[in-house]
């Protein structure tokens, strides 16, 4: 992303801050500071972890409170502000503070973290920071936040898309993302904040919001670990002048499903250890969340996911983890293909170039095709990456 | 087990014999062919898979139409008989072969298969080495047997029990299990074959076999990945004379629980790549079901399996992963113990002495409770083992 084109694909009336407060060891920017000129229409998804830290919380309890406006987002790295005595306290100095400095309500600063979990968080670190960052907040922090969300991500993550309505009025997302995977060292967290200048009233964001995130990020599994911070907010500060409503919402909606599906991809890719992603499809089930429960069990097999990593065709561990997930299909009527290769016919392996397909399978991207074989109208794409010795390296390793 | 504790459990009444058919690559041993000198009481419990192996068909089969009596059990590793198109007509042709050197009915001969998925297998190989194997039949081949059936396991899984009812009458249990855990290379197996000569109707020894099977092979897990092929065969024979009734089978049942849990933790002991087993306990939830949801969701996480590898005391995953599960409790309310020592207390860290408690998860065997603090009367315990970087060298190169 060159500068310029950033500058072009950032939404209009926001500003960003990125600072240390201390919370990371190494001395790297831990603060994200993201604020909108104006009141914005906001949304957000929150982990369905029963387990739930105190900023999911807080955010989401602001979030009905306010109806569904916000003016800024403050997301820290370093500490998951988990299951420790005074993290509703920690949130609640952090969302006080920003209320002071910018004016505005409290229930109108959202918060996310992301970190270890139980690790001792003192309240006025954050608070102690603030008036630094918010003397810092420009139009050139954006990519500087997705930076300072950063955990045991190896690159940040951030997407720009610059559209044009049929009148020709230009709107602008933004979108970061941090995660390397849904399950990451000591239950750390996917956070992503999306911007848009666009104009949409809170409700239809809200439902645009959750609609997008259930084919993107919730379509994506690096592991089946579910985090108790996961958190993707939306603000739309409507400072583009150009409004969406009931009718014309697809276009807005199509570049928001566009945009959080390239940041849920970056995720994987991105996954600890992975070396390659592959696009799991499903389709011929009786529903659509028949094929997602077989996509998912397929994702998440810890036999594919090896066999990814060696790439190895080996269709039978695809079978088998169809088989387990609970769906009823008949197994006689099964057809996988590989990027295309049929490697499994009715259920039985068909005829197939191996060391073509492997050789396919050594690239990084791999697409494998189930057809259930049902005729029903039900289909689904999850996205997984490999599982590597790497990938146990990192999690093993962490705090020994 | 010596010689001589291993011919004084041996049930009485039956005969074992090993042999080599080529079906594995390596010249050892493929084929185990177990013979009751009676007709047997017959109980089998099966994989739950929707892709089911050929002999698993069978098998069940025979066992409804037989009303539940047997006299053969033929196993073989190598292929898993399984997705192939003549994977049916193996099975028929290994049974007619036994029928026709037993002089029984076909469907009082049980096979089960363990080994590659969809791999071709000429069915006139077993058929043409049984007669062989029939002249071999011995009292001394069980743990011959055993060794046979073997796949990535690194060594075979024998149990003997003898035991005195109150009359001081004796009875006798063998069993033999394979199994690198419930997950291995290319979907292969968990098999469990138990003799007895205890005399016990069929319908009272199925109802026996499968609660002891739901407390033993049932709560292991290595990943949570579930095989095609998944057999648990018990033959009764009543050569000891001494016969159980509904009245009278506790003694029985304790008996083959005890032996079966001993197995199911040998598979896990001897998972792939492992080097520890943990016992997860959970207590306090409404019910058991919920209590073995939240206890399999922790057994499975990558991240809880990474942290026994790297023998980190991290209660926070714990959390997650019990989180994750969908059964519903009080998060603020939990607590958590390592070997006993309270690593976490209402939701949030307790103090303890993390070196200690990393010093003692350095050891084999590791035992985590969980109170869910609901107060309920739910409760359940499963095990299983770390997940380390040789797991994933054993599958991600298994064919490359």
């Amino acid at each position: 992303m060159t500068d310029n084109l950033s500058s072009r694909c950032l939404p209009v009336g926001f500003r960003f801050a990125a600072g240390y407060a201390g919370l990371r060891k190494t001395p790297s920017d831990d603060l994200a500071l993201m604020v909108s000129d104006f009141p914005a229409s906001a949304a957000g998804v929150f982990t369905r972890n029963m387990v739930r830290a105190a900023p999911v919380e807080l955010s989401a309890g602001s979030l009905r409170k306010s109806g569904g406006i916000a003016r800024a987002i403050l997301a820290n790295a370093g500490n998951a502000n988990c299951a420790t005595h005074n993290m509703h306290a920690v949130s609640a100095a952090t969302v006080q503070a920003i209320a002071g400095l910018a004016g505005i309500p409290e229930h109108h600063a959202l918060v996310a973290s992301t970190g270890v979990i139980g690790e001792p968080f003192d309240e006025s670190v954050i608070p102690r920071v603030l008036p630094r960052l918010w003397e810092k907040l420009d139009r050139s922090q954006f990519e500087a936040c997705a930076e300072a969300i950063k955990t045991t991500d190896t690159v940040p993550k951030v997407r720009y898309r610059l559209e044009t309505t049929d009148r020709s009025d230009a709107f602008r997302l933004a979108g970061m993302a941090k995660g390397a995977g849904m399950i990451m060292p000591d239950m750390a967290t996917m956070l992503s904040f999306v911007f848009t200048d666009a104009a949409i009233e809170p409700g239809l964001l809200q439902e645009m919001l959750k609609t997008a995130v259930d084919t993107s990020f919730n379509c994506i599994t690096v592991d089946s670990d579910t985090s108790t911070n996961d958190t993707v907010l939306l603000l739309a500060n409507g400072a583009s002048g150009v409004c969406f409503d009931e009718r014309s919402v697809g276009t807005f909606y199509n570049s928001l499903a566009a945009l959080t599906r390239e940041l849920a991809l970056d995720i994987v890719r991105d996954g600890e250890g992975a070396e390659k992603v592959a696009e799991i499809r499903v389709q011929g089930t009786a529903t659509d969340g028949d094929a997602k429960t077989i996509a998912m069990a397929v994702a998440n097999s810890p036999l594919v996911k090896t066999a990814l990593a060696g790439a190895d065709p080996n269709w039978g561990r695809i079978l088998g983890a169809a088989g387990k997930s609970g769906v009823r299909f008949d197994p006689a009527a099964m057809v996988v293909l590989v990027n295309g290769i049929k490697v499994c016919k009715d259920g039985l392996r068909a005829e197939f170039d191996e060391p073509a397909v492997q050789e396919q399978m050594e690239g990084e991207e791999v697409r494998i095709d189930i057809q259930t074989g049902g005729g029903g109208p039900g289909r689904a794409v999850v996205w997984t990456c490999d599982l590597t010795e790497r990938y146990i390296r990192i999690n093993a390793d962490y705090r020994t």
